[in-house]
């Protein structure tokens, strides 16, 4: 393969493109490798199909090698399969959804799983058609709320999506473990460093879910590990609950004037100089704060609710929504508030809220609902809001005069809370979250009817797993981890090329010597870009150019061509050798030979 | 490559799908190729999957042979590039829109000019920057009315669109000739017969277009042939217009009763008998008849036409729609003629049509457009309606008794018509559109402002051709091409194996050599299907099977194997031969050979 530059359609830009905030996303743009059609929408040019398939092929060829065959879905879909699982309504805004020209309701599939479990449902019937795995590298959509960052979370975007069916719990298991192995194999190769954590199903239901995470400053997903080998996304860490705490010689509330302490810190500068106890300080950790969140549910409704949790702590909105899914949370606002006034902001006590509330006998409740943070285990003492503008209640202890709803996972993970196994204090770090797998158990088999024959001619509903990888994610995700200050550097099995042969200079003799040398590289296999334009491009251009392309090689053809020596050097680290003409194939062949091989 | 029948997804039909008109479409969906989604949207099986594959690999060749780059596009598109050219409006009902969550407006791309051209204006400026010629294979959607045959009419769909850029006429020129050749190229390597056509433009616009078109008697299109080698599209045929008539001495006009007169061959009837003209008999090519037609603009404006044309003619709707594109055309109902009732049906003539009907002076002409056959020219006498219940007027003559707003081609083609460039008698048959080709000009680039400059700095719009393939569509076809009442027979480049292995019988030694036969072959490259199934899969069962999947040669491993002998035979035609097990490797793989080579 010999791509010229001087044909290629491309074009490199020097200054980064406005809206990019991260590094794959303006390398990728300014290497002309895509393009933006609209917001998280992307186009792709030469260069970028040309690693994208590469990517693929790999994704391929390890979907082959774990068994699963290949078939190909539509992206507009009617809406029935979907309805018939929920997810129609639990995607909410989160979906496209269109009509076609007779009215019918279709959307555009963010992933298959009604489709491929209505297809196994046409065509198989018994045990024996079992264990089955079947993929796709497809088109997806999701209507995101926030495009961002180009590749890594758009609207359009290609997803190898594979769902594994069997008839038993130990059949699915088998099949999660080979996708899991299958998936350490593909970002192996792809030379994608990643952890696996434990996380939460969503939307998607299931049992069991792991998520492949690659480690990135900008990640958009925080994931917690510990020295002990636990890992997990943040979403999924569940709280290590303290033991229930003795109150019988707890000592009585009271309730105490504390003005101007809309905020915890004036309220614990506030306890300390005026209500100072006798052992230790107040901390944060001693207030109960109870916070105001609207849950925003998939039919559209809006519901209150309170979570209460220590002082110290945050509320962390994307642990709430994926203890809440489908609904989304939002903050409460003003027209929240109106219609009760009974939630005086910033002195907000349990009194006010869920079964905390007194009711008539047989009258139906209507407070709040209340939920607490697990560590607020029966026993412990808070000081909290008692629900009149500057006063606070002290001493007030759960289980003896307040209880809640429940609990709740919503307070922020922080470093060095213990490992829910007891494998030590966690340390908290940031990926972009590459795959995601599933086992989905028997929701979708048995909401579309999906059974099969046992030995004993007996109808069994099939067990399921999905198993998903963001392609073009991927590839960002590779781009993110390979450039420097100068441009993109891709690892060789994915580079658009293995070599970057640049003629540098205006001398014919340069151009006679490039052109042979891409030629002869090119027909012993070796895939070639070539800089062979005139005019305007500069050595310096050039140069630039290849730095910014990030081919893994690069073969300078310039001054030296008079003593009858080119120059190769590594896109990144090593050293520029000065190779005779006449060898620079047989180096070159090498170099590339090893770099495929590493 | 070693597919087993046993692992493979599939399952073969032995009914045909209630809803399959075309054979394509049946064994398609019988094979286990494809599988229904919803309306005119397909899910691809493992082998359909195959198929399509190397359909897609023919292309990809002969676009870069032809120097066209591969780019990918969104499907998900913004209205804003569409609105700009006219297509948003013009495309009607026929495109997917959508709306976002942020209630933008967008489309699911029907064909991707627009962005085709604002992608180049993005990257390139100068005149040294082109010829430039780029292509995609993509999923492409219409909102078909009428979704039907299988892959031939979908709603989703692929295709290969090319698109060329010139700064001039005569690059334009020699870019469409190269997309042509390289089409030739494609439906040669795939064996798939084509007629190249004149055609129209419709919504594309442009100056000159022709169409791929693969003969086949459930064709949509109807295309004609002359003798002299003129083809084109019954949408592009051009009326050969006769000679005026001089009529100084036409008799004068004269309404006759003719009751219970309503259809033309009731007229004709009476006029013999009742008005008989002493040269000849009338013939219903003497009478004119006013066909009433409602246009649908795409604003959703609906227009009343009235089509006059001689009366063995009917209005060819699909001409018709060529004509007046992007109207659609439909016949006029009772809702149509109710504020009409000037209109007499069954009896309507001129006198209250078009410019016929008299206007005071400065007043707006309200009656309704009136056009022509072209064959109706000034002189031609005519028995027409009077606008009378049971009265016509005869001696009815052109240019002095009435005239139209103009001409229009809709009457319908027959065999026998004479070709327009005088090149014989016109034949008619029917073909699918599997390519299409056009010389757009500069209607995009100027819309969208896409321009270079020249050699003297001065700004030149870009001169554009879009050339498309319809691969999903090419896939039927070829489909459609070859078959027999067993099954599928693909030719065998693009079949999904090259040789198909039957283990038929349920002797170990069977499977064991039909195994060794099947491992053997692929290992020497030859692509294998090998129907290794046991238990209910009788030998009758694997025989229908091989023939219904249609891979070009059958190895039998059976009873002969007792006696060191397999059968191999050809799908079709050809005879079979009993070959020594020893011999039978070398035996497929030259005749294997043969077939890649034929």
């Amino acid at each position: 393969m010999l791509i010229r530059l001087s044909q290629l359609f491309f074009r490199t830009l020097r200054e980064d493109p406005v809206d990019a905030e991260v590094a794959s996303h303006r390398l990728l743009v300014r290497a002309g490798y895509i393009r933006r059609a609209a917001p998280g929408i992307y186009t792709w040019l030469p260069l970028g199909l040309r690693v994208l398939a590469k990517v693929e092929q790999v994704v391929r060829e390890e979907m082959a090698a774990a068994g699963a065959q290949e078939v190909h879905f539509p992206a507009l879909l009617p809406k029935e399969p979907y309805e018939a699982t929920g997810r129609w309504t639990e995607y909410g805004p989160n979906i496209f959804r269109l009509k076609d020209r007779k009215g019918g309701d279709y959307l555009l599939a963010p992933t298959h799983e009604e489709m491929f479990t209505l297809l196994v449902k046409d065509l198989y019937s018994s045990y024996k058609d079992l264990p089955l795995a079947l993929y796709q590298i497809q088109t997806k959509y999701r209507d995101e709320a926030r495009p961002r960052a180009g590749l890594i979370r758009g609207r359009e975007f290609i997803m190898k999506d594979a769902y594994s069916f069997d008839v038993d719990d130990a059949g699915l298991e088998a099949s999660y473990q080979a996708q899991r192995d299958a998936y350490r194999r593909i970002f192996d190769r792809l030379g994608l460093e990643y952890v696996i954590v434990a996380a939460t199903s969503g939307a998607m239901g299931g049992s069991r879910s792991e998520e492949f995470l690659t480690p990135t400053a900008i990640g958009e997903d925080t994931f917690v590990r510990s020295p002990g080998g636990y890992a997990a996304n943040v979403e999924a860490v569940t709280t290590v609950v303290p033991d229930a705490v003795p109150f019988d010689d707890a000592p009585a509330t009271h309730v105490e004037d504390t003005p101007d302490t809309p905020t915890i810190d004036t309220l614990v500068a506030v306890a300390n100089e005026r209500f100072a106890r006798p052992d230790r300080a107040w901390t944060a950790a001693d207030t109960l704060k109870n916070v105001v969140l609207a849950l925003v549910h998939p039919s559209g409704e809006r519901e209150l609710l309170v979570v209460g949790l220590p002082g110290d702590r945050e509320v962390d909105l994307k642990r709430l929504e994926a203890a809440v899914a489908p609904a989304e949370v939002e903050a409460a606002g003003d027209a929240d508030f109106a219609p009760h006034p009974e939630l005086v902001r910033g002195y907000l006590g349990p009194d006010v809220l869920g079964p905390n509330v007194p009711v008539a006998d047989g009258a139906e409740r209507t407070a709040i609902r209340y939920l607490l943070d697990p560590r607020v285990v029966p026993g412990t003492r808070w000081i909290t809001g008692a629900n009149e503008h500057g006063k606070h209640v002290f001493d007030l202890v759960a289980g003896r005069d307040f209880t809640a709803d429940g609990t709740v996972e919503a307070a922020e993970v922080r470093a060095g809370d213990p490992a829910p196994d007891g494998s030590g204090p966690l340390e908290l770090a940031r990926g972009i979250e590459i795959g995601h797998i599933f086992a989905l158990g028997r929701k979708y088999a048995q909401a579309l009817g999906l059974t099969v024959l046992d030995q004993n001619g007996k109808a069994q509903v099939v067990t399921m797993g999905s198993y998903g990888i963001g392609v073009t994610r991927v590839l960002a995700a590779l781009a993110e981890a390979n450039n420097d200050e100068r441009g993109l550097a891709w690892p060789a099995h994915v580079a658009p090329a293995h070599v970057h042969v640049v003629a540098a200079g205006k001398d014919p003799a340069v151009f006679e010597a490039a052109d042979a040398i891409a030629t002869e590289l090119s027909s012993r296999g070796v895939e070639v870009l070539y800089d062979d334009r005139a005019g305007k491009a500069t050595p310096g251009v050039k140069f630039a150019d290849a730095e910014l392309l990030g081919v893994p090689l690069v073969v300078v053809v310039g001054r030296g061509i008079a003593e009858g020596v080119v120059e190769v050097r590594p896109r990144v680290g090593g050293t520029t050798e000065q190779v005779p003409v006449a060898e620079v194939a047989d180096r070159v062949e090498a170099l590339v030979t090893n770099l495929l091989t590493a």
